[in-house]
């Protein structure tokens, strides 16, 4: 795996590529911040249905995450001048293009989640065995 | 974006697909695991050369990393019976099948970090401005 042009591996390629890798994983490598793009990649989401749709998110952490996405120009957050106050989330046209990328984790799930319960089984009775 | 067949969203599609996903997440979704996977996907190395290529990772973190990978049958530990002995890391048949989803990963962060890091400039400015 390479995303440079030149496929050929030379030992400063990773360096080379890292950095920019690295920025990118401290932004989205996170399950939070992923559950909430794909939520949000169904459409838009006030606070109240995000929470319940990850289901075990803290306030204190959902609040963060979005915080952050919005920062990061991932998602646009709207308030609506209404009583009570309504705050709608949506993902920003910068936002969708990471849909890409979820996609293909979404589908290497479906294809292999399977074989890591398999591998997982395995492991721990291998670890039984020894001790 | 939906890996399901259908691309026509219905309200019970997230549940559907989200407790796959979820799985998931809690797998790949952190920076260490993706940090390792990547560098892995060029190569095998010994425990220190991972140390060394991803930087700031402490040993408890790299060790408690690299144990789950395995565990999960995504990287396979290679102990040679030499003096002192030598442990060498690589990515599973299994494991390079995730080779796709950190490309994908990779093309995104070239063609949208600028933008992200313009997001975060103007976000930061407008709220010094508020306060």
């Amino acid at each position: 795996m390479n995303c440079e042009q030149n496929p050929i591996y030379t030992p400063t390629n990773i360096m080379d590529t890292y950095p920019h890798l690295r920025q990118t994983l401290e932004l989205v490598a996170d399950k939070w911040v992923v559950a909430v793009l794909y939520i949000l990649s169904h459409g838009t989401r006030r606070y109240g249905e995000l929470q319940r749709e990850i289901g075990d998110i803290s306030q204190r952490m959902l609040t963060r995450t979005l915080r952050d996405l919005e920062r990061n120009g991932l998602v646009e957050r709207k308030v609506y001048p209404v009583v009570p106050p309504m705050v709608e989330y949506s993902l920003t046209p910068l936002g969708k293009t990471i849909n890409g990328v979820l996609k293909s984790l979404c589908d290497w799930s479906k294809q292999n989640f399977d074989a890591v319960e398999t591998a997982r089984t395995e492991y721990d009775r291998a670890q039984r065995a020894e001790s």
